[in-house]
């Protein structure tokens, strides 16, 4: 599926294959643009609860609508400058097992992520997105055991973060990130694009990307004369460790 | 008092003399050691509260007291390398009305800050703390309006961080930093044998220095080959903005 | 089991088949009352960790106990005016596979429900009702997807609530609505009195009826002559949509 | 300033005198067009906190910006439909004694309220705003009393309601209401540009009412076939008395 | 007021003239019952906010309202074997200054406590509560000070209790502790029904303790023989220190 | 594995072989030298997540792990003064059937325990630690139900806590109890070197009982003459029952 990575490098795991999208497109292109290999894996293709406007099209079948969300995640990863990879595990529900836990263990291993983004912890609108924060969180907890699959390269603690579910404050989500995207916003816009089939939610996520810019502007410490257009929110899930507080 | 800083800056606000010492002597000297201006203003003597011993060696008035506590905390800053400022507003309790608060926004505008360290918001043990913090936060935002004192530089938008209360699951305080201080930490200790009056706290602060470190250890990512021996856990009080996730 | 309904509907889903009565028979009665349909979903009998009296008869077996469970219910849900049906999943634990969850969201299918009432989220006494909760609640996000069985029709986005449970600061569960149940209070002391095994609770739960009503007295707005005897709790797991904050 | 009001009536308690205009146009331009007599009470007029533009414009005084800050708000009022009046407490810092309590007290006696909007409780970027919703909900209490001002007609107990702060995760606020002002949109935007001196917000809080818009339709329950394309978020403070769950 | 306490003792701090009777009745009743020396603070009578039946009989002054408080509450103190002191602060608001912080803590120091009783920190329906319950607190820390009043005995660290306020959920009350007030409850009963002018409490607070009863069997361990009828519940605020986790 | 215990017994479940020497051993030492037969199950050797130094050894097997790290475990709790059994479940990741559970509700059965010890219900560390605190909350329940092995002897209801995980902020523990274990230290501290494996933790763990040893005497009650050196926190699940508040 992929080498092992060299370089700086991320893991985006998303519930259903637009997620990443939405909710993370703009820190995937920040960081590919500035050479981090960026990975995704998409859980399923949200083929059950995320794809009305394909099922109303009519005379369609799961095979078929699996594909087309295929072909569009794989254009935004594209344009996104990320690799991806599709799992295929069902949506409406989402789950998983143990093996199903290794795998994701095992991608961990191989990226080696200096960071990695996920959902929020809580969704109340859509279980699919919980659950896959926690498999990340255990498949992170199982790839750092020296245990699992002894004498592989065991990874470190990379950062977890939760990106803005679609009613950040009914998620109990907050965010104590605010990544300014404006240098890149125009390729999560054409990322955006190519979600044929959620065009309502185009317009959406762009009033996200404004408001987000809008609050990172008002939280920007002194001598800072940059120009902060667009945003995305970030929810830590472990604390930091730096020697810079400014 | 001082003057207009033209270096990075940081302000640490401390309910009594000794606070800043214990809770956030790492943080000052490692920024100091870096060129940050860094002041500290200590809101009390801690005259009536933290001053125990000092009271039962007999013989004893309120204006010695400040006296000593006064020298000692001076002697800390000198070793850390920041400068100290006195309100002497009295503690246990600690009050502050509308000029106190202004007296604050000022430091806040002389100082020009780029980040901000002063207490928990919560803490059953000791009301003056989570008087503080909410004094600090208040004087930051005078401080950034325009209509306060028509003309002059306003300040920008600094983090504010809470630095480690006595017990900290009691005041329901979460680290979301850990700032590694190992090459600071002889200096911190060196500052904290200064507070000749609370000796028993000297090996707790050295203990949870340590613990700290060890978390730290815990929480870092890929490739670090850094030794971290020591720590202080910060909490964020507002969102960071950056432009990296790693 | 039941006709696709045409007038207003409500759906109950009860971990055990006693729940309902207990914490909603109140809004069930009152719905009825008004021309609702509302429908009860048992998932268990209950017959494990809600018989004690039944097994502690003597000569008991489970298919007598949940006999005898399932006969009370139906008479509780006939006093009330509600259709009952039971999934007789077990108890004590309570455990749901997907096969469960599709066969929940054919019910809100069936149903089409304008609200739901069920357990809260939280209950460190009774690990079935949490269980219950997040199936009713992820079974409702099923029964929403185009994707789920395609051509069906979807439900709405009906209002949650959970229920008052036995003992509700321990499930930290802060009823946001007191829904006003005096005008059927005698249905409801009825149906409690359908629970011969539990005679114990009948009192408890006139009390739990008596407290929430004064509460209710305490928070009802202006010009209101209403006279509030008995009163239900419950709290809201989404936002409602309204034209109106009086 | 206002006469004892027979019809239904809503009270709206502004810190700064721009603030319900953002937060609480549409549900007063709402509820004014069904006949409820709305009436707004600014504490300050947000003078030195809210007024840069005014002040950047040099040549100012204080007098003047509350002057400016007055007709501003005056001619937003007029077009949602309210009156309004001004308590004049200064801001940055707000600070209110028995006597203002006891002023607002005076308001809710007269207004009798049918339903109450304020501040959040908490807002880490604005210390005059949880003040404010503090004070509401004192004043309330105290108007409640038959020992306050003996012989006078006490209130009953309207419901009150958060509206949304600036950077609402930040706020710890979580609306549990969407109210649908889609029928009044118009109306407040034409309010909100009555605030010349804020124009980075207009498009800021259209947005919001755009965000809340699309939530909304994404909580409404079944057979409604509304069109909503704007919406306020609100939390209630206090538990709602109902006899409908739907 | 009292003299210094050689026997064990306690501290009961009442925002109002009645409320130490329905919260905490039992608690004094039965620490008294056992030898302890229990002394009530009332810091107002509620001649305001609670006095609502006295102000209806006509031809009242706030002056009698406080006198027939004042003879309720020394009748209810009597039955329940306390000395009781009142401070007269006023209610609806209640208000502390520093020189009232001094004489709760010169209490403090008379009494030596070995347990505390006050309000829940959070209440929206009765600011005077949480007020009391802060006032407490840091009236406690003060009596803790050596420098407070050099050279008086200082306390040691009495656990705090918060009793049960009126809506419990709705003040984030939570209780940790179940005590069995049942060998007192007559006791109780007949303090409540000195409270002449709150008679549609006494049934309400007899329900709260045969609902806490239940709740107190309900959490009972093994071996337990007892019969619990009453109970009342109390929430911590610090961590108790013990040898003994059953 | 045991017999029927008639002395009084406590239970703790610990997910891994040697959190319970970390953790709780101080409690388990003081408890088992007062008399009470106090019962260890080990749900896993922590033969993948809690083995690293063991694995770096080279030529090793996960049989030859679990044998390792099984000695260790009986000889700390020999030290200790309890008795140990081993489910042998797995780690990394811990999971529990129906079976697993209905064998840890036997356990609870033959213990009959007066109080139970376990992980917190979060740790975003470690996922098996909140699986076997929930594991082992919802076998009490089942262990307390009539229905379940109708005839054998049900359980009381003894009290749960938590005890205290690695980072213990990061986990939302709050300890509520400071269990003094001085007298029994330096049992703790030998068990604690039986860990040959996990060195690194020793000091760890030393330096968290001093901590918790400050704690205490901060938090000690009046006449208290006891000298405190060292303590375990521990978090209740569950509220208390008693007759004493001091």
């Amino acid at each position: 599926m992929m080498e092992k990575m060299s370089k700086k490098s991320a893991l985006v795991v998303s519930a259903h294959s637009a997620d990443f999208v939405w909710r993370a497109g703009g820190a995937i292109a920040l960081h590919a643009s500035r050479g981090y290999e960026v990975h995704v894996v998409c859980l399923s293709y949200g083929e059950r609860g995320e794809s009305a406007k394909l099922w109303r099209s009519g005379n369609m079948t799961e095979a078929k609508v699996k594909q087309s969300r295929q072909e569009e995640a794989e254009a935004a990863a594209r344009i996104l400058g990320a690799t991806i990879s599709f799992m295929d595990l069902g949506d409406y529900p989402l789950r998983a097992d143990k093996e199903t836990l290794f795998r994701l263990a095992d991608i961990f291993r191989q990226v080696q992520p200096h960071f990695v983004l996920t959902h929020s912890v809580n969704d109340p609108y859509n279980y699919d997105h919980p659950l896959a924060a926690h498999l990340t969180q255990e498949a992170r907890i199982i790839a750092q055991a020296e245990g699992y699959r002894p004498g592989e390269t065991i990874i470190g603690a990379p950062p977890v973060y939760s990106f803005e579910p679609h009613q950040p404050e009914q998620c109990n989500w907050k965010p104590d990130v605010l990544l300014d995207i404006s240098a890149v916003w125009d390729k999560k816009y054409a990322a955006i694009q190519c979600m044929a089939g959620q065009e309502h939610l185009w317009e959406y996520y762009t009033r996200v990307a404004l408001q987000r810019g809008v609050q990172a502007k008002r939280n920007v410490g002194i001598g800072s004369s940059k120009v902060i257009s667009h945003a995305e929110g970030y929810q830590s899930l472990l604390p930091r460790v730096t020697e810079d507080l400014s």
